[in-house]
């Protein structure tokens, strides 16, 4: 079995029930919640497919839609449990952003492209579906404040292009560059990293 | 004649009205209330198109941007006659989102998808362009707030297929199921029917 | 050496600074700053691409994601530089809606469509970098509110296609409906020139 295809079904189930979460908090009505859910799990891979002119990936395969309905249904019935494993909204989020980030970057090498522009479709596909989930509650999106987010995708895409380089097998690739996704997110928030903000009052 | 071609020159009025009245409302200048109304009423098809893969409809048919630019007109001239009409407003928005939900679901249907991928692109038509509406008025979109709004396109789909399904002719099945969205819309907002929210302080 | 081409370049440079400038002064984080700049360079002409069913022109050509890195950089270091000249974010905005209004219409004559449509292609090249800009950042669009800004693109694009229909000259076409543009926008905000809003409290 493929490991892209095992990636691919944990990073929407990853989504789903961080969408469910969010949805749920901003006390949106159960249509919204699931709403958020599809949005959140698709839509960085939907804007993906449509930059690469590819057929969007849900519409061709129901999977997906089973995939989001069923999880985002349990995370609603369990959303209790959940809240009370306080992290848990946290570590879908960054279990999705490292499955995504991988997806997208090999999505662009299929597609030939330049190693830059694979390693930010993968940011694309990873940070973009949170990206319309927070626009969609009005919020300014958590990407660009002051957390590590997109750059620990930034640094998983490039781990994995060196990695290629050194002709380290496919698998091991995915497998240690979504690894280093994960955890320089997991760190930056255990250990409070974050980037400089550029402001200053003059 | 064709009756989607009428529905489909009724819907691109009705959302363009809709979409003048939210802008003079919001304070926007001419241009911006113009903008408005176009992008409530493209937005939805726009998108579709564009997840199909298909030519953007409004790019190859003037039609559209005539009738957009007329009604619009025609909305900001006599907007203190539609005012005083209360609920103008929300009329053709439901109007609207019915007539759009079924030409969504037939273009689902003429790239051969699934019948729930066809629902949904139903919905997309059908909402989006509200969603846009009410992003780019930099508000919380209405269709994940507290009305039915979603879920009227929702049922209107399901009743869409399940006609199909026992063989009804398909302009009734048009007509039919896109009374159903406006049926079920206008009883939720009557009866102030709303779907559950889930959110509870704990 | 086409003049398009460098009407281009200075477009993407001019917009990058103006994104640099907006994330810094809403006090994000370098990634997020370089991201703003991306989106408001790129923003419009992707738009304009994905609605052709053209290749995404950045994702073809490296030159602009080098562009918009070394230019965004400069614009970090030197941005109190940039900063102390007053109006030097406005000065960028207007220098790049005036070359994009003038690329988004030569695209859309290259695709064959409607004079109408190649203007709308213009105004959204244009202008919606800035309007992701400001969804990214939670505000209502500039274009929207007050200041003449789409009105001076539409200005531009009308003259483009005056001075075409009186067969002169590509490059004077291009060189002059972008100084209307320009100049229109300029004036507007030397002279306070806006459009009337239509809200009334009735």
């Amino acid at each position: 079995m493929n490991i892209s295809f095992v990636f691919d079904v944990l990073g929407v189930i990853a989504f789903s029930i961080s969408g469910v979460l969010s949805g749920v908090n901003k006390r949106l009505d159960i249509f919204g919640i699931f709403i958020i859910a599809f949005v959140t799990s698709v839509g960085g891979g939907t804007l993906r497919d449509i930059m690469l002119n590819l057929p969007v990936f849900w519409m061709q395969n129901m999977l997906y839609s089973y995939l989001i309905f069923v999880s985002g249904l349990l995370a609603v019935i369990f959303r209790k449990k959940l809240y009370y494993l306080k992290n848990s909204l946290f570590l879908f989020d960054t279990i999705g952003i490292s499955l995504y980030t991988i997806i997208g970057i090999q999505k662009g090498i299929e597609a030939e492209l330049h190693p830059l522009i694979c390693i930010f479709l993968g940011i694309l596909s990873a940070c973009f579906g949170g990206v319309l989930r927070d626009i969609l509650c009005n919020e300014i999106p958590i990407i660009f404040r002051k957390e590590i987010y997109a750059t620990a995708c930034l640094s998983g895409g490039i781990i994995f292009f060196v990695l290629t380089y050194f002709s380290v097998p496919p698998n091991w690739v995915v497998i240690l560059s979504g690894a280093v996704v994960f955890t320089v997110r997991l760190s930056a928030v255990l250990f409070k990293w974050s980037l400089p903000s550029l402001y200053q009052k003059d």
